[in-house]
């Protein structure tokens, strides 16, 4: 069960999370979601540490959360403020403390941080277009799928399943697989995939979305970038072949991916635009087209590979490697880096801490 | 796989078995159950010894049950009384039994011992106002719920939860658990958990059971009695305030747990009353009112326990605890040396039986 | 995981492939179907070594078969003959082959063969009344059922299950149990069980499908064939009792099982009889006796076995025997040694091969 710890991850759509209680599983730990009276959100524990009952079940009494089981009352901050046995106010057990999560909201969705370390919110990725709604124009949605979140990455960062996974629709001829140039780059713990074609036609569902593009060739540029663990974002961006800018159809897709467990995960997804910005009818189109591409093309095609494999360990199935699983692999490798550092590290730290608590995991906060 | 061997466990209400065959898992046993001709319950091994077929499938002919494969009969005692094979009446095989289990009726419900020592008719506790049906009047039911049956103990033995699981229903306002006095106590293997309440207002469906309760205070006591490893009475026992019986509302609901599996409980339950004797009326809003306390809101806590906890082990999860805690806890401490006292004794009974031929449990008898 | 791999197993009926992509799990391994365009039936794993995306979600082009994943193509002998990255024509990466498995058609199925050894066509026992049409006339069908299918060999080795468990429609009254001799036979690896009743009445169902046998008495001969490692024919004969041949009625019965994995068996069933050879209402009477005996009847039945023994391994369970278990027994021995002959020669195999590379099962080929 190793997952990067000290990490921030999409909890929620920020539109998703209201005053009232729900409950997501996020790394395997359950967690419980709501936003205080001011509107801050709240990442607690999902479980009473009393006898282990889903808070999300109970009441919002303001900022406090009421265990639907006993009772027992906890604020934002994890910690049991009201106990009702005995006599309608007994003393508070000094272990009846659910966990709280730092939360921070930015980019159109709640960040959850789900390490010991202190949170650095430098480590959220650039993804300011969804936020941004004076140039951009987003749609965004969540599904769930039955696969490792790095089988969902392999999947967004090989844009060259696009002309046979969603042939006609978002996939252009396979004539765009013959003609493309790729340049792979790597700029910190970021890594680039990026894709141009010169003087083809656009795919199918782009002739729809900018009507200008249908007659004319144009060239494509799609630039890939992940982030770890699990966050990519797709630059699609197409002009008419041989100018600068001219029919400029921008997009931004984005596919944050929070892991459920070893075999599930969340999918946020949003698509972000730079024209049409006050077009519904751009919305409905772009989200048919998304829900089509993500919920049902790729997330049959992901879930296969796990019933398929039987294992979400890659690595230990000897695949065959093409030209274009270059940066799957490298992002693999470097998430692979990053978890075993994170994990010798906290290993020196325990050694260290000869005379620390064991911070019990039993109560699965 | 630890259960109290050596017990009375409830197999079915009297009037689900009748002259015809019906199966239940107790203790994780195939169990086929059904009435001779005379009216007595029979409990045999649900499994031929040929072929590991049901026989719940198969006849009951007079008081014999014929194997729906391939037609061998055995009869209550389990007794193999009748091989077709070869040419109509073969030779019966020396281990053609299927193993019987002890029965015993009583209280409204076929009672089936499970262990192998002498079936011991003082261990069954008492539920004599179930079957009693001169000053009481009974309605029960039954249903399965997937959690250790420990659990669903838990949550009748510590009644602080009615006020909140139960809100608007049962449980009337917090000022209940706020002035309630409570008295513990153990007799031989039987615990009570005993509560007070004085000049309060009804809970909302006693209103209703008893109009006379709706604009007077009352006091209130509701008596819990345990005994292993999973028998409960509620008594429940409402009076106009300072009166020693004026408008007496007096109810015993039985919660019977029997062990499916270490995940799985059925749970046979009996509201039983001393007032109303003749009113339909009441046996429905009665019912309305139990089957929704139990059927839905516990059955829906106490499985989410499961899913929340991902074992049955709650000691292994290191608690928090509250005063109201204390029987449950010594319910727990009380059944737990049971069947260590049990195991022991077993084994020393092995030790002794070396000559003994093994008494084989592959046939899941 | 034992199965006889060096077998013919069968994979589909003829009529079910055609040249479209379907895909069948067979002995736990994946496996595509199709026939090419000239009609010659295919058998390659379902699964590309590229990305272990399914196959049969692919395109078929003219024989070969595109990825749809990433538009890689395989031919029928499971060599990528394109890999279109990048630039529409990479280089075939040398590991690039999905395993391919010898097929042959023959008596109305398509035959594949599991092991690593020569194919051997003599293994194939003999059905040729299931593609005879000119002396037969023959019904099928298939479906899956959730146990061991040496527990569904078994219940056709042994058809005195047929009085009890298909009472009323196949079988007669536990009269031909009492009369009947039974003759057991071995020829090389094939069991023969036969089985004689003279002057009794017919089955009903078989009165339905004779007229003729309905007011007379008949001998009856039901020979029970079983080849390894699981293909039963069952030739039922009815004639006027004391002739030769009077009013023949002649049934072949085909149970061909092929394992799924060890807890699922695809059961291909036939029957083929020699009269009425033009009758549509006799089919239609002969399929809805032999779905309600198989599919139902059989079906449950022996699934109930895998419920109440929670193991496929019956000798594990020290059942009791009696005499008509005497062919299953065999089969079973037999079974058991041909499997062990196997994987001891394959060891030895092994040891020899020592400069061989490691056929990586990893792919799951």
């Amino acid at each position: 069960m190793k997952y990067l710890k000290n990490m921030w991850y999409v909890a929620a759509w920020d539109y998703e999370v209201t005053h009232t209680l729900m409950a997501r599983e996020i790394l395997e730990k359950p967690i419980l979601l709501y936003r205080k009276t001011d509107g801050q959100a709240v990442a607690v524990s999902d479980v009473c540490r009393h006898r282990y009952a889903p808070l999300r079940k109970g009441k919002l009494l303001g900022d406090v959360v009421e265990c639907p089981y006993h009772g027992l009352q906890f604020d934002s901050s994890g910690a049991c403020v009201h106990n009702p046995h005995p006599h309608g106010n007994g003393p508070i057990p000094r272990n009846a403390k659910v966990r709280a999560y730092p939360t921070l909201e930015k980019y159109g969705a709640i960040w959850i941080w789900m390490g010991e370390r202190e949170p650095d919110e430098s480590l959220i990725p650039d993804y300011h277009f969804i936020s941004d709604k004076e140039n951009y124009r987003t749609i965004s949605g969540v599904f769930d799928l039955e696969n490792h979140y790095e089988m969902a990455s392999d999947n967004a960062l090989d844009l060259t399943h696009v002309t046979f996974t969603h042939a006609g629709t978002l996939g252009a001829g396979t004539e765009n697989v013959r003609d493309e140039q790729v340049v792979r780059e790597r700029v910190g713990n970021t890594l680039w995939c990026k894709r141009f074609n010169y003087g083809i036609a656009a795919g199918s569902d782009f002739k729809r979305f900018n009507p200008a593009l249908q007659s004319i060739a144009v060239d494509k540029q799609q630039n890939v970038r992940w982030d770890p663990p699990g966050y990519i974002v797709i630059i699609i961006r197409y002009v008419e072949a041989g100018t600068t800018d001219k029919h400029l159809t921008s997009i931004f897709a984005g596919n944050l991916l929070t892991p459920i467990s070893q075999t599930r995960t969340r999918f946020f997804w949003s698509v972000s635009r730079t024209f049409g910005l006050d077009s519904d009818a751009l919305d409905s189109a772009m989200r048919a087209s998304a829900e089509l591409a993500l919920m049902v093309q790729d997330k049959q095609m992901i879930e296969d590979q796990l019933t398929l494999m039987r294992t979400t360990d890659l690595d230990s199935m000897h695949p065959v490697y093409i030209a274009d699983d270059a940066t799957p692999i490298a992002a693999r490798r470097l998430l692979k880096q990053l978890i075993a550092e994170e994990e010798s590290s906290a290993e020196a730290a325990m050694a260290v801490d000869t005379a620390g608590a064991c911070s019990a995991e039993s109560c699965r906060d």
